[in-house]
C-alpha cells in the first residue's frame, strides 16, 4: 500500500484534496547532489548502474518532496538495445556515430530481447521500489517511437530534424519499417518495466510538434496508440507530446490515463480541446522557475485554478532546466501543496 | 502600375482568380545561383551591397516565378544598427560577441538614426524596384522585437533561449527597456523602407512560440502591435509568429493585413481561430518539399482547398530549406498557379 497515492488517484480521475506534483527531469542537473555523481560517473554509467540510478531517482523525493518518483534513465537506451550506438557527447548531447539513415541500415535493425539488453533498467526499478518503501509511486518512461526515430535517423539533436523528416517524406516505407520496430521494442520494454514494479508509465514525444497535424497522425500518434493499447489494461499510461496541442482531442479518446500539456497551450484551451474528459498534466514554463519564488507561488496557484484541482497533475511543461536554483523548484512544489490552504484562507 | 498585383489584392481581401504564392527565404541557399554568390561574398557583404541584394532578391522571380519579391536582407541588421555586433559564424549561425545580457549593456543601447545606419537597405530597395520594373510587388521585413531581443540577450541561436527568457522573468524592467528600444528602431526602419518603395512589410516572430500565451502578450505581441499601429495606415502589414497559434485570435483584430501560419496549425483551425476575418498566409511544411513533386502538387491543392482561394496567400510555414531541389520548389509554385485549372477540370 502506497503511503502517498495522490498521483495515482489523480490519474484515475478521483476527487483529491489537492493535485499531486512532480517535475519532468526532477532527478537532474539542478540538484547539487546529482552534480556530484555527474562528476564521478558518465551519463550511461549512471543509467546502467542500478545503485546509481536508484540514488538519483530518490533524490527529489527526499530533497524537494514531490509526490511521485520517475526512474532516472534515458529514452535513448531503447535504440542502444537495438544495436544502434548512442553516445553522450559533451556540448553536443546525444550523438549516434552511425545514424540509421539508409535502406541498408534500417532493414538490418532487429527487435531485441529487452530482458537481455535492458536488464539493468529492471534491476534499477526493483532497487528503487525497495528504497522508496511505498512512500510514493514510481513512474517508468519511454520516448515515443517518432522521437526515437528522429535521433536514429538524424544522428543527433536538431532544430528541425530535417534528415528524419526527409526520410519520412521521401521513403515513407522505410520510415514505417523502423518506426514499427522501435514500437515493438518499446512495448516489450514498458511491459517489462511494469513487471519490475513501476506504478505508471509516461511516453515522451519530445519532437511530435515538428510535424503537421496530418503527418503527426501518420508518423507519430499511430505508434503511441499501439503502445497505449498494449499497456492500458496493465497500468495508467501518460502521453506527453511537446507542441502537440493540435492532437489533444484525438489523444483524449485514446485510452491514455492522462495527457501532458506544454506551456504554449493554456489550461482552458487544453480542457476545451479534451472536452474536460481526461486527467491533464503540466504545464508551467520551465524558464518561469527563474522568476522570484513569490511570483512562482502566485503563478502556480493561478495554474491550478485554471486547470481545476481534480483530473490534474501539477508539473512543468517540459523538463526542469539545469540552472534553476533549488529553492525555486521547492517553491513550485510547495505552491502546489499549499493550494488547498490558500482556498481556505479566502 | 504593377503587372501582377495578385499578392496585394489578396492582402486587401479581394476576390482573386487564384491565390498568390511566394516562399519565405525564397532568395536563398536552395538556388544554385545564390550559392555562387555565397562562395564569393560573405553574408553581411551580400546584405550591405545593394547590387548583390538586388540580384539575389530578383532571382526567384525569374527562376521559379513567385508572385512577390522579398528583399534579401537579415533581421539582425537592426541590432547591428543599434551598435550590437552580430557576426555570421560558420556552423553556428548568428553570433554576438558581446551579448546584451546585463543592466549596464542594456541601458547603454541607443535608438539609432536608421537613415544613417541602414541606408544600404533603402538603396537596395530602390535598385530592386528598378530591376523588378513593376513585375511583382516587393516585400520588406523585420524581425519582431522579441525575436531580436532573443538573439541580443542569448548571444546566438538556441533551442529554448533560456538566457533571454531568464532576463524577462528575473528582470522584466530591463527586458522591457530593451524591447522598447528595439521596437522604436524597427518602426523607424520599416517606415524608411516604405518611403524607399516596398509594397508590404512582414514582421517575423520566429521565437514567439517559446513563450506561454500570457508571456507572449507581455514580451512579444504588445511590441508587434505597436509596429502595426505605426505602419498600418501606410502599408499592409503581415504578422508571422512561428508557433504562435494561441495568439491568432487576438492577432486577427490587430489591424494587420494578414497573418502567417505555420504547418502545426491546420488551415481549418487557423480559419476558426481568426473567425475567417483576415487574410492568412502559409503553411506548407518546408520539409514536405522533399516529397516527390506529384505528392507536393496534390498536397498544395489540398492546402488551398482547406484555406479557401480568397483571403489567402500560399506560402511555406517557415523558410525554405537549403537542401530542397529547385524542381520541388518549382512544383510548389506551379501547383498554386494550376489551382484554378484543376477546379475547372472536375
Amino acid at each position: 500500500m502506497l503511503k502517498n497515492d495522490l498521483f495515482l488517484r489523480a490519474l484515475n480521475g478521483e476527487t483529491v484534496e489537492r493535485p499531486p506534483v512532480w517535475m519532468m527531469r526532477q532527478a537532474g542537473r539542478y540538484l547539487p547532489d546529482f552534480m556530484k555523481l555527474k562528476e564521478k560517473y558518465d551519463f550511461f554509467t549512471r543509467c546502467q548502474t542500478p545503485e546509481l540510478a536508484t540514488e538519483i531517482t530518490v533524490m527529489p523525493i527526499d530533497q524537494v518532496g514531490v509526490d511521485a518518483a520517475i526512474l532516472f534513465s534515458d529514452i535513448l537506451v531503447v535504440p542502444q538495445a537495438m544495436d544502434i550506438d548512442v553516445e553522450m557527447k559533451a556540448g553536443v548531447g546525444p550523438w549516434l556515430p552511425k545514424p540509421t539513415n539508409s535502406e541498408e541500415r534500417i532493414l538490418e535493425v532487429q527487435v531485441p530481447d529487452v530482458y537481455e539488453r535492458l536488464n539493468y533498467v529492471f534491476e534499477a526499478i526493483k532497487l528503487t521500489k525497495q528504497e522508496l518503501n511505498d512512500r510514493v509511486p514510481l513512474i517508468g518512461f519511454a520516448g515515443s517511437p517518432w522521437t526515437i526515430f528522429c535521433y536514429c535517423v538524424q544522428g543527433q539533436g536538431s532544430k528541425n530534424f530535417d534528415k528524419a523528416k526527409a526520410m519520412c517524406f521521401s521513403r515513407p516505407d522505410l520510415a514505417h519499417n523502423l518506426l514499427q520496430k522501435i514500437t515493438d521494442t518499446t512495448i516489450a520494454y514498458l511491459k517489462a518495466k511494469v513487471e519490475a514494479g513501476v506504478n505508471a508509465v509516461q511516453v515522451f514525444d519530445s519532437w511530435g510538434g515538428m510535424l503537421s497535424p496530418i503527418d503527426y497522425q501518420e508518423f507519430s500518434w499511430q505508434y503511441i496508440q499501439q503502445i497505449i493499447d498494449a499497456l492500458k489494461e496493465d497500468i495508467p499510461v501518460i502521453a506527453f507530446g511537446k507542441g502537440c496541442w493540435f492532437a489533444l482531442e484525438k489523444m483524449s479518446t485514446s485510452g491514455a490515463a492522462a495527457l501532458g500539456v506544454d506551456w504554449t497551450c493554456s489550461p482552458q484551451t487544453a480542457r476545451k480541446l479534451t472536452n474536460s474528459s481526461i486527467t491533464l498534466q503540466g504545464n508551467f514554463d520551465p524558464s518561469r522557475l527563474l522568476s522570484p519564488p513569490k511570483v512562482i507561488t502566485k503563478m502556480v496557484h493561478q495554474m491550478i485554478d485554471e486547470f481545476g484541482k481534480d483530473k490534474y497533475v501539477a508539473n512543468l511543461g517540459h523538463g526542469i532546466l539545469p540552472n534553476i536554483p533549488v529553492p525555486h523548484a521547492q517553491a513550485f512544489v510547495d505552491a502546489v501543496k499549499s493550494y488547498e490552504e490558500k482556498k481556505i484562507m479566502f
